[in-house]
């Protein structure tokens, strides 16, 4: 393979002759050999190139930075962020707790391909901007790695997961509408209870996913608060005046996102509780999702030996073995998900707990879960909306006759024969395999007539909204 | 033992002569020798008691309930709020996980009691009052349970954990301006880095501690939501009309806690995200909490061989061979709780993640594991601040010796010099073991005079607040 | 309340004058008041009262202590042990992480009982024997806690965790030899699958259980190393030559059990992954255990609208309103029990990656929650074995029902028509709610006669042991 | 893109005429946009590979299948092996939790290469053979995905993870015997605590990892079992006589490691409990590492105002902003994974207590996890030890320094002038920030003479092997 020379404050590398990036990427590259290759998220780079663009907005407009250079720097931020050099990140998460070395793989590639749009090639001449003094001006890994990451992660759980999460929350209320009018049994410890809408049913999940929703959106202000301006360990040593106000407003607007610069600094380099706090919204989601996903596979089991209250869409052949099977594995991807983000939940915690005076070096590995599970969920909410809870259809036929069947209708009787003798209405017409109407008459506590008037399913399920 | 004969829907039970409870808290005592007794925490019994007690004020001013009786249960619950009958709950966490029993052990409770101040000798004649038609009248377990949770744990976030947590934050708050003019060297990666207030330092805690009362108050409302009114499955069946807003606001004026009834009583049966939120933020507070108590502790190492730029109280011997040593044993009991509740929050994340259709089953283990995580928090936050936060002393000397000695003061240099020339210089003189001014003058990089214009810890840390 | 004084290193203290403990114990509970007193478990307390006496009987035939001493220090620990003294132990698990307050604990109280037994009055004249230099000798906090702690689990995982695994075990196993020849429709997905006898389900249950108790024995000989002798650092400083060896074959003589002493000491103090190895076992039993409730309470779900293929005993009314209802409440407190331990494993795998230089300070929280799953799982299966496994009974009826109308069946035929034709009969007879073997005439792929031959249930079993 | 028409029992599927995957694969891929694309580890794919041509040879052998299907498809799954078909797999690990989409993507791959061998067009003709009835023959989805993660894992632990952990333990032991006669002061809760040796220290790291080492061997016989032959639910349905032991044989030739069938069928579908195994040894291994890394770090921090009794090689420059700033990235890096592997450990558990009835559906979630954990952990311990363990050097200049100054050298006065008078010396020359040797002979309880005898760092840290 070709190589060229790169310098750092260490000495020379070799470099391949047509990659970007410089010295200290490549020393990375060779020193953290852990896991697949360029497992650093692409999305982070890009928060990157948010903020080294905003960075050099801020550095000219508070005159540390001339305006050639700005424009250059802005110049390969744009490229980065339209997808044009994915290939120039090929670090991993498994390496300075710091991301200083993305940080500067972000530098260097910016000052190369700088040095390029200048008409010049790479690693001839000097560089037409330096990655420590121009990119990272008035910037430390410190606090840019931070303002990556929230950036990278604001931006996901706007863009994917809330909007995922959204059109499931909506299609599950269309189909809470559209079964409000169905009264089905209600099941309390998997036992057979006093009946319920199928409209009910579904309207918990609708309100499970509201309330999920809106403690992830608590979760932003936190979010919203940049390191920038900290540099190296909070005091902003080596920013001119007025700095973190700008980067951050510059940053605001080139995202479109209400990003403000954290009031404390100490704490944004320190700490990355801003990370747990919306992991923890998002394990609640995770919480909320694998109820509503597992209640869906119940109710879906059979076809014949199951419960089979509602079908859901068959999407492929379910088995390799068995002809004919379909399976809800909508369902089981959703759960599956459910459980990585469980586990992401406590990587992030770990993480976060492990901050050292004045820096969390667990940024990296805290940043990558984080952004894996707001995909996760976002993606797994949107493919089981249209592979499965789009197309749940009631088995109106199963769900009447398991509601007649029931046992717990006596409950409707409680507040007329008191619940004792309700109770010995229901364990008798269980011990005999006979209806509760039949025992009510037989016991002799209730008419045939008083019976039929107190116990109708269709008003034990209280007002239909 | 003496015993009396007590009935329920099953048949009849021995049950100790000299306690309030009846049948089936008999029946779960014998069922479920699980761990040690009563360990079903008492602040769910008394969340209990008010919702018993609002439900039959409720009860009576719908018309289902005299007057009488609801003063008589009325008086039972302010006993048990007063502490009178802690030793008549002896039921375990482990038992039906909707909590029914526990429900059932304050029902027979009251009901044998009111039996006893109406002035009748319990297991004689006729109760008083009927444990299921009156006391647990328009009730379920499936929503008493969740009721008496949220109460329990409302109460003790406002009154323990936040009261706690504020406790240290102001101290926290106070050492943070009383040190804003040490300049200490700050540390990132734990090596040594530019200098920062040991001010800055405990205001980055501070910041830490504020973010986390928010994010923990954020999740009160969904707390606030009261399932009381759903009865079985969500429906309110057998409750009459108005009935849950009315009790609502009873338990909110009762406990003087801005409780409301939930929106969507499905949801407050089948799930409990409420919970799984609110130790979340609980979670996010272990977080924080272990970050400070462990600086602390790495900032107070020594006495001689460690960093010792502050001091801590000296509580009690710190060794039992050691003579004279002196632990930060403050720290460790609040690192400790740190590790249990981040332990709590997967426990608290797996129950919820189980509900089943119209109820979630794992009620008692995730109250108890909530309210311990809130108890501990609180209590832990109150210990460390009055006997170790409390008591932080800067050590002057040895904090001035290490400022000085630091190579990273250089970075001062990098707007004069570049980045580059700035690196030589530590370099050079780490590799010497010589100061930093020595080497920038001799490599010729800074004059004497203008090092010591440039290179002032004090101008490193930014404007001191 | 009456005090009297006791001294240490640090002065005076006032303690309730009728207790034994002294200063340190004292201090200690006044400066931790963090949840419920006591909380330190009751076992470890014993645990250190099986090393104090062998550390007296290995010091006195190592001739630095006397043999008068040494009966004496022997008798209040077998007090001790009977649970003469269970409340002179007041002190909470956060305390400082070495344990040491309850080693001086165990000390001051050894010390003050001694001195009674010598005919003396507590806190008058000088101390009979000393607490640091008598009961202590030869012994560090660091040492003993874990020393104390290891014995402390290794009893309860034998004596409770593994008697009650092996017991469930017992019993299931008999369930699945008694309905070995009842076959039943297979899940998968939760959708009918092929047939299974109920016995192979069962011995599944079996298996998972057999493996949990082989990996949680693996971890056995890691818990039976002691670090007793490596007093303050793991060097045995303050140690007679031999004591190592000596003191742990008297432990193992005065328990029974086969400890030996750690071959490396710098581990046994620095690092506690024995407890991280043993509660990884248990979490292991508990995914096994929260499987096996899981399968129970969903086969015995209904009665009427759930699958309800086995009955499982009901032990209390199971609802406070819905009259006649039981539920599976053995299964929800064993679930719970689940959902703890998989907390606790959190908590204990935070504690165990905390160790700082020579010493682990989590030992209290690891050790006490390590504990409580050992003692929960122990309990939960005695509990679940004796009013539930026991009582499993099949419900042929429903069973038979269930099998025959399964359209998983068909799979038979895939060896004799293939995969393809095999699902043509299944999708159709699906579709048109028709039997397998209407379908496979009409579409000519299968005669009658052959039908019958080749789709027989039992004979899709396998060969039933 | 070039369409061809792939067909399966639910109908015609366009897949991109250049692949070699069918309509199932196709239908997966449409249906689960879950994460990043062909997420399921290419290790199961090898896995399948290994047990698709032990299945071919042994349903040959057992004459259900011909020699020359056996060999084409042998001759694929050898290619497979070869990674030329690396591009061929392009499905997530969040599809169905049986995996049944990726067996069947391994089917159809190798159907239609096979089809290619013998000269034919794909999508031309009839298949040369069946993607179910003969690659999968013998077999089903519910078998075969364990079979092929118990196989990927095996591999992946004995490779990689074993294989590092042993490098970094080796060096670390070499370490500990190059630093044996290098005494220092011992550090317990972080404070002055009596000497050790440098390489005692070390010694307590390398006995982490051979308990650690060794509690993995330990999971290696769960995971040895194979469910290949248990078909569908365990009942080996479709399955000739003596099929499991032989292919298992095959499996166990073909892949050169122990592996067995499972004793118990049904476990072995129903539950994983053997990765729940596997990954708790994986997690107590994390769990070592961080105290390793941990304390290397602590050890290593300065350089001038840290603990610095080591340094670790300087691998590329620590910051962007500090010129000559140096930081302990490996260590870094390795705690880093560290909490990946502990937060993987929750996701594995949590999948592992979902079995339903015959099938575990979270199977490619869990074997997912534990692959990236055995992965990472071989990966960074072999980068810790090539780029920090390897390079660690004592400072012994500094050691020597902190030794002397540490007031805890008074712990061996205990024995001789009691714990009491000694505590009175260190208390005394701490106050005074005096030496022990003044105050010993000020205090009038040591003569000069006797305290150079006694006190001797190099005497008070036992035997050095």
């Amino acid at each position: 393979m070709d190589y060229r020379i790169e310098k750092d404050t260490m000495g020379e590398v070799q470099v391949p002759a047509d990659k970007l990036w410089g010295a200290q990427t490549e020393r990375s590259r060779n020193n953290f050999k852990i896991g697949p290759s360029a497992s650093m998220p692409l999305e982070i780079i890009y928060g990157f190139a948010y903020l080294k663009k905003a960075a050099a907005y801020t550095n000219n407009e508070l005159e540390v930075l001339s305006e050639e250079k700005r424009d250059m720097i802005a110049e390969v931020c744009d490229e980065i962020l339209e997808g044009k050099h994915d290939d120039q990140f090929p670090l991993v998460i498994w390496q300075t707790g710091s991301g200083t070395q993305s940080n500067m793989n972000v530098n260097e590639v910016i000052a190369n391909r700088a040095h390029q749009i200048a008409g010049k090639t790479i690693g001839e001449g000097e560089k037409t901007i330096q990655p420590n003094d121009d990119v990272n001006k008035s910037q430390s890994s410190n606090d840019t790695f931070p303002t990556g990451m929230h950036i990278a992660i604001y931006k996901k759980i706007v863009e994917n997961t809330i909007h995922g999460v959204i059109t499931l929350r909506n299609t599950l209320h269309n189909k809470s509408q559209e079964f409000k009018e169905i009264v089905k049994i209600g099941r309390t410890h998997l036992m057979d209870a006093t009946p319920i809408t199928l409209g009910q049913e579904f309207s918990g999940y609708v309100s499970q996913l509201d309330h999920g929703i809106k403690a992830l959106e608590n979760t932003l202000p936190h979010l919203a608060e940049l390191a920038l301006g900290g540099t190296a360990v909070g005091t902003g040593l080596n920013t001119p005046k007025g700095y973190s106000e700008l980067v951050a407003s510059y940053i605001a607007k080139f995202t479109g996102l209400p990003f403000v610069t954290a009031e404390n600094k100490f704490e944004a380099l320190a700490a990355h509780d801003a990370l747990v706090e919306t992991h923890g919204a998002l394990k609640q989601l995770a919480v909320a999702l694998n109820k509503i996903a597992n209640d869906i596979r119940m109710l879906a089991s059979g076809p014949r030996s199951g419960i089979g209250e509602i079908t859901i869409p068959a999407n492929e052949p379910g088995s390799s073995i068995m002809p004919g099977k379909v399976n809800p594995t909508q369902c089981e991807a959703l759960t599956m998900v459910c459980a990585q983000v469980i586990g992401n939940d406590v990587a992030v915690t770990v993480g976060g707990t492990q901050g050292h005076y004045e820096l969390n070096v667990f940024k990296p590995v805290m940043a990558a879960n984080v952004l894996q599970s707001a995909q996760l969920i976002g993606d797994a909410c949107l493919s089981f909306e249209a592979h499965c809870a789009n197309g749940i259809a009631p088995n109106k036929e199963v769900i009447k006759q398991l509601l007649n069947n029931s046992l717990m209708l006596v409950t409707a009787l409680n507040t007329k024969i008191g619940y004792y003798k309700a109770a010995e209405i229901a364990n008798t017409a269980h011990k005999n395999g006979t209806t509760l109407k039949e025992e009510a008459i037989n016991l002799g506590y209730v008419s045939a007539e008083d019976y039929d008037k107190w116990v109708n399913p269709k008003d034990m399920v209280g007002e239909i909204k």
